[in-house]
C-alpha cells in the first residue's frame, strides 16, 4: 500500500500541470464564449474542444483511464488518480484527455464486457474520441437509487431486443457526437432478484429514440454534453447488441460502476484543491475592517479545514484505488463506498468556503466556484445517494461483529 | 412580544395562500415558458406577470411591506412577517404583490429620505408597479463587506453631482423597466469614515451609464431582473438627485438594510416551509429497499430537523421584526444581524435534505429546489457575509461583559 | 403568545438573581467541601443546602414550578421559564428553591394523579422539602427508550401489589432523605399496548429494595443525590399506593414528562448562559500570539453562534410552554419534542465552546463547564434519547401530508 | 510512503491483541476495584498493574515507542502507530507496556538531549517502569497555548538553577512512583523570542516544590496518575539538570511534542475502533419499537460515519508518522498539526455515537466509552488546542501562494 507516486507519476503529474496551465486553464473562457456564440448551445462542440484533445494525444496525454487494457495508458487505478485528479480541476479538462464521464465508465464496460463486434463498433470510435456515449439507467418514476426498483423493460423477440421505457440523466446525450447508449432494463421480471437486468447497445438514432428534454443542474446546462430525458419507445436493436448476455446487468453495474464512481472522486480532489488555491490567493489581496482577509482567524480556519479535508479525502481514494488494483473492484467496495460520501462532501465544504471569501465572484461564473459546486452536489446523488452507501458500508461493519 | 397572529393577519395569511396556490405555483412554469419563448430573456417581462399583478391588486395585496406609511399596507414589520414568508414561498411571487427586493428597499430610502420631488418622481410609480429600481452598492474590486472600502466618487460640481465608479450585483438592472438606481459612493473622503459616503439616484439612461454584463448565480442568470455590473463614466446628475445629503449614505445604509435583511429572512423561511413540504409529500410516494422513503429513519431526521431548523428562525424573525417595530431598526441590530446568519443557513440545510430526497429531479428545474438553494446561498453574502454579522453579535455580547 | 416578562416575572428574576449571586455562587465551593469533608460522600447533604433553603423560602422562592396548583407558586409554564433558567445556572441551584429533578416531576404527579392520602403523605413533605423521591423507570436490560420494552412487574396480590424488577438510573436514590420511588412497571402484559404499564409508590424502605450501586455520569457521582440502580424483589406496598390507576402508567408519563422535559431544557438555557458569560469574561483577560482572545475572529465565532443559539432555543422554550398553559402538555408534543432535542446539543456546543476557550480550566473544577456538560449529555438520553423525539416530531409533520 | 504494515508489525499486532484480550480488558475493572480499596486513590498504583507489566515486559512488548534508539523496539513511527493504537484502546493500556504519556514523550527527551549522567539517573529508572515522571509546561495564570507565555523562572545561582513558578495539568504528578519534572521556564526574558525558555530537571522531593491539588477532568481523578497543580518556590537543582542548554526550550519542545502529539492520535484511533466495536455489538442486541438498533437508518449512519472517521485519520496518522521517520519531526509539522486537530474530534464523534447507542450505561462506568471521551476532550486542548495547530496549517498553506 504504497501511496508515493513513482517517477512515472511525477513525471505525468508535471507534464498535465504544464498542458492545464498553457492550455486548458486559459482555453475555459474561450469554450464558453464559443458556446455562447454558436446559434444554439446544443449546435455542435465548440471547436477549441478538438483543438484541445488533438494537443493532449500528441502529448500522449490520452485514455489514461483504462488499467489493465491494451487501450489504456498502462495505468494502474492508483497511479491513474493523482493524474484524473489534475483533470478535474477544470469542467472541461477531462474531455480534453478522453477521460470524463459518462465515456470511460461506457469504454470499461465495452472493454471488460464487450464483444469483438461492440468494441469495433463502438469501443474504438469512443477510444479515439471520435464519438460520445451516454449511460441509461436512473428513471424518473421510480426510486432509482435501489437499482431493482428499475422499470424499463429489455424484451427479446427474435434476432432482436424491443427496448421501452423512460430514462432521465442520461449524461452526455445532448453531445452531437454522441451515438450510443448502455440502457439498463428489466429482460426477466421473473428471475432472480440481481438477475432481472440486462444491459444493451441503443444505437440514439434507432426509431424510437426519443430525447424529451435537457435538465438543468442549479441552472446550469452543461451543453453541449447535458443531461436528457430519454423515452424509449418500441425501440429495435439486434440481438448482438446485448452486453455480455441477459440477467448480466447488475454484474455489469458493479464492475461499472467502481471506477467511475472513483473517478469521480478524484476530479473531485482536484477540484477541490484548485478553490483552496482560488482562496489562498484571493484573501492575501483583499483587506476588510483593518486587515487582509489572510490573517484573519476564521478564514484561517477555512484554510486549515479545507486543506485536512483534502488530504484524508486523497489518501482514502489512493487506498480504494490500491484496492481495486489489488484485490478488484468487488472487494474494494466498502472503500469505494467510503470515498464515495467523502469527496463530493468534502469538495461542497471546501468550494463552499471559498465562495464564501470570493463573495459575489464565487456564485458567478468568474471563478469556476459555484460550477464546481453545483457539479460535485450532484454527485451526493449520481451513482449512488450518500445514503445508500452508508448503508452498504454499516451493513459490511456490523457483520463483522455479528 | 405577542407573536400570535391578529385576524387581520390571518385572513391575509388566508388570502395570500389562496392566491398563491390558484395563481402563482400553477404559473410558475409559465413565466418560465414566456421568457423562453421571448427572443431574448432580457427583452421584457413574461406578461404572465403583469397578469398576476393586477390581480394581486385588485385583490388589495399589494405594497403589504411598508410599516408607518401612507403608502403601504398599515402593518408591522411583525404582522408583515407570516405574510412576507407566504410570497417568498415562490421564486416570482415576491413581485406579484409588489413586494420585491431590491424595490422595497429602495422605496423605504424614498419614503423615509426623500424629498417630495424624489417621491413624486421614483417612489411614486414604484409603489404603482410602473417601473423597477437597482441598488448600487457592492464593488467588485474591493472586499465591499467593509463598506468603508467603497471607492465610486459621487462629486458635486455646480448643480450636478459626477458619479465615477465600476458596481457589480446591481440587482434588477436587468429588467427592461428598471430605470433608476441608488448609488453609494464617496462624496468626500476627508470626512469622518462614516460621513464619507452619500446615495444618490441616478436614472440609468444617465449618459456615462453602461451596464456591462449580466452575472449568473451558479447556473441561473434571473432574468429579466438579473444582476448588473456597471459602470458609472463621469455620469452627471442634477444635485437635487442626492438622498438625505451628503454624507448621509451610511446612516441611509443602516435604515435601508434592516428591513431589507429581514424581508430576505421572511422569504426563506418560506421558501424552508415549501421545501419541507415538497419533501414530505415525496417520500411518502418513493419506495426503496422495500419500505417507503418517509418509513426511514435517516429521511425522518431530516424532517425533524427541518421543522425544528424552521420554527427557531421563524420565531427568532418574528422576534427581530417586534423589535424593529417597537425600538427601531437600529436598537434591534443585534436580532437583525442573529437572523441575517441564521435564516440563509437554516434554508440552505432545508432545502439540501429535501433535494437530497428527491434525487436528481432536486438539482433540476422539474420543483423549485436547486432555485431557492442558490438564492439563499447569496443570501450568506448579500447585505453582509455571515462574518460581519458574527462579528458584530460578539462585539455587542462582549460589551455586556467588559 | 406573549413572550415578554410580565412585571411579576420581572421582580422575581430580579430577586432570583440577587439570590443567586449573593447566596448560591459564593458556596457552590462550600458545598463541594462539605460533601469531601463528610465521611463517605453518600453520608448526609452538606448543611449549606439546608440553610439555602431556609432562606429561600422565607423569600418566597419556593415550589415556584407548579401551574395551576394550590401548592405552587401561582406560575405558568411560561413565566416559570425564566425563572427555572435562573435557577439552572448553578448545579445546586434547582434544590435551594425545591425545584429540582426528579422531585418537581414526582410531585407533578401526586398532585395530578395522587389521592389525598398519597398527597397526605407524600407530597407535602416533597413540598416542605422535608424528603426526597426518585423515579424509578429505566431498565437496565432492555432499550427502555421504547417504554413498551419495560419488564418490571407489578402484580396485584389481595390488598397488596407485588413488584418485581431492575431498574436503573434511578436520579435521588442516593440522598439520605429520599423515601419513596415512584416504579414503572406491567401489571396486565395482556392488556392494550398502552395499558399495559402502572405506576405505583413504593417506600424505599420497604423489604427486597435494594440499591445495587450508584451509577457514574462521565466521572461525576453526584452525589449524594446520584444515580441508583435498585433491585426489587418480592416487594410488597398496600394496594391504594397505585397512583391513579392500574394501566394508567403511559398515561401518566405522558402528564410527566412533558413539565419535566422542559424543565430540564429552561435550566440548560441557564447553563448556557452562564457558560457564555463565563467565556465573554475568560477572553477578555487572557492574550494570546499578540491579542486578547477576545479580539480574535474564531472566539468571536463561538460568541455569535452561542448568542445565537440560546436566543433560537429561549424561544422556542418559551413557544412550548406557551402551549403547555394554553393547549395542554399532550397537545404541545411536538414543541416539547422539538425543545427536548435542542436545548441539550444547544448547552453542549455552547458549554464546549466555553470550555475551549478556558483550555485546562475548563475541564476542571474550577469553573462549572465541565460539570454541566456531563449533565446536558446525559439529556440527549434522559427522558427519551434525541433520537426517538426526532421520530415523533417526524411523524407528526408528515401526518400533515399524507 | 507504503502504508502496508510488514509482517513484523502484523505478528506485533496480533501478539498485542492477544494480550489484550487476555490479560487488559479482564483486568480494567480489578485495577478500578483494588484502586478504591486503597486507603485513598492516590496512595498506591493498583497492584495489578505491576504484573501486567511484567507479563508485557516478559513477552517483548516494552517501550515500543523510541524509533531510533538501543533502548526501543526498534520500530519506526510508522510501524509503532498500529501498535500504539491497540495499547490506547484501554485506559490501562499504554502503561503495561510502558508506553504511556507523559513518560514516553520524556524519555524521548532524555534519549536525544540528555546527558549520560541524565540518562543514567532518571532514563534507565523510566525505560524499566520503576519510576515515573511529568512534564511542568502549562500555568494556569497565561494562556499557555502560546508558549511565549510561559511565565516560571529558571535562573542560574552558582551551580544551581533556581526555579519560581506555578504550573498545572502535570500529569503523573500525583503517582507515588513519580519521581521527575521535566519543568519548562524562562532562562533569558531578554533573549530573542524563542530562545528565551528552558527546560530542566527537577526531582519532586526537591525542597519548594509542592503539589497543591489534583485537578479533575469531568469528574475523573485520574489516580493515581492525575493532572497536579504544582507550586515551584526556590527550587534549587544542580546546575548539570538543565537539558540540553540553556535557551533550548523552545527546540526540545518542538522535538518532544511532535512524537507525543502523535502518540496520542494513534491511542485516540485505538479508542474510537473499541468503541465502535462496543457500538456494533451492542446495537445488534437491543430492540426498539419493533426492529433491531442495527436495523435502524439512523443507527446505520453513526456507524458508517464511524468507519469513514476512523479510517481516514488513521490514514493521516500513518502519513504523519511516515513523515516523521523521513523528513523528521520538524518537517512533518503541518501533518502533525493535521492529524493532532483530526484524531481527537474525530474520536469524539465516535465515542458521541457509541455513547448515544448505549443509552445511559454509555455515560456511566460499565462501558469505557465515557472515560475515554473525556480523555479525548482534554486532547483538544493539550500540546496545543485545535485553533493554534489549524492557525500554524493555514499558515502554510498561504505561504504557499504568497
Amino acid at each position: 500500500m504504497d501511496f508515493s507516486y513513482s517517477e512515472k507519476v511525477i513525471n505525468m503529474q508535471k507534464k498535465l500541470t504544464d498542458f492545464m496551465e498553457e492550455h486548458v486553464y486559459p482555453n475555459e473562457k474561450v469554450y464558453d464564449e464559443q458556446l455562447n456564440q454558436q446559434e444554439s448551445r446544443w449546435t455542435a462542440v465548440p471547436p477549441i474542444m478538438e483543438t484541445l484533445k488533438q494537443k493532449a494525444k500528441t502529448q500522449g496525454l490520452w485514455n489514461l483511464f483504462l488499467p489493465e487494457s491494451e487501450y489504456g495508458g498502462g495505468l494502474t487505478n492508483q497511479e491513474y488518480a493523482p493524474l484524473c485528479e489534475i483533470m478535474g480541476r477544470s469542467m472541461i479538462g477531462p474531455e480534453v484527455f478522453n477521460c470524463n464521464a459518462p465515456d470511460t465508465g461506457n469504454m470499461e464496460v465495452l472493454h471488460r464486457y464487450g464483444t469483438k463486434d461492440q468494441k469495433q463498433k463502438w469501443l474504438l470510435p469512443l477510444l479515439n474520441g471520435e464519438i460520445r456515449s451516454c449511460f441509461s439507467m436512473t428513471e424518473p418514476d421510480v426510486a432509482s437509487s435501489d437499482a431493482t426498483n428499475i422499470e424499463s423493460s429489455v424484451v427479446r423477440d427474435g434476432d432482436e431486443y424491443v427496448i421501452n421505457g423512460r430514462k432521465w440523466w442520461s449524461s452526455g446525450a445532448g453531445d452531437p457526437r454522441c451515438e450510443i447508449a448502455i440502457v439498463m432494463g428489466k429482460s426477466d421480471p421473473e428471475a432472480a432478484r440481481h438477475e432481472q437486468q440486462s444491459m444493451i447497445l441503443v444505437p440514439l438514432d434507432s426509431p424510437g429514440v426519443k430525447v424529451e428534454r435537457m435538465l438543468p443542474v442549479f441552472g446550469y446546462d452543461h451543453a453541449p454534453h447535458g443531461h436528457a430525458e430519454i423515452t424509449y419507445d418500441n425501440v429495435r436493436v439486434p440481438a448482438e447488441n446485448m452486453i455480455w448476455g441477459e440477467g448480466k446487468g447488475f454484474a455489469i453495474a458493479q464492475g461499472r460502476l467502481g471506477p467511475g464512481r472513483i473517478h469521480h472522486c478524484m476530479r473531485l480532489i482536484g477540484a477541490a484543491e484548485r478553490a483552496l488555491e482560488d482562496l489562498c490567493k484571493r484573501v492575501q489581496n483583499r483587506v476588510a475592517f483593518g486587515k487582509k482577509l489572510a490573517d484573519q482567524g476564521v478564514v484561517q480556519e477555512w484554510i486549515a479545514e479545507s486543506r485536512i479535508d483534502i488530504e484524508q479525502a486523497r489518501l482514502l481514494t489512493l487506498k480504494a484505488a490500491y484496492m481495486m488494483d489489488t484485490v478488484g473492484n468487488k472487494e474494494a467496495k466498502t472503500e469505494i463506498a467510503m470515498i464515495k460520501v467523502v469527496a463530493p462532501n468534502m469538495a461542497l465544504r471546501v468550494i463552499d468556503r471559498a465562495i464564501q471569501a470570493f463573495g459575489g465572484a464565487g456564485v458567478s461564473d468568474d471563478v469556476t466556484l459555484a460550477a464546481h459546486w453545483a457539479n460535485a452536489r450532484t454527485l451526493r446523488l449520481a451513482d449512488g445517494p450518500d445514503e445508500v452507501h452508508r448503508r452498504q458500508i454499516a451493513k459490511l461493519e456490523l457483520r463483522k461483529h455479528s
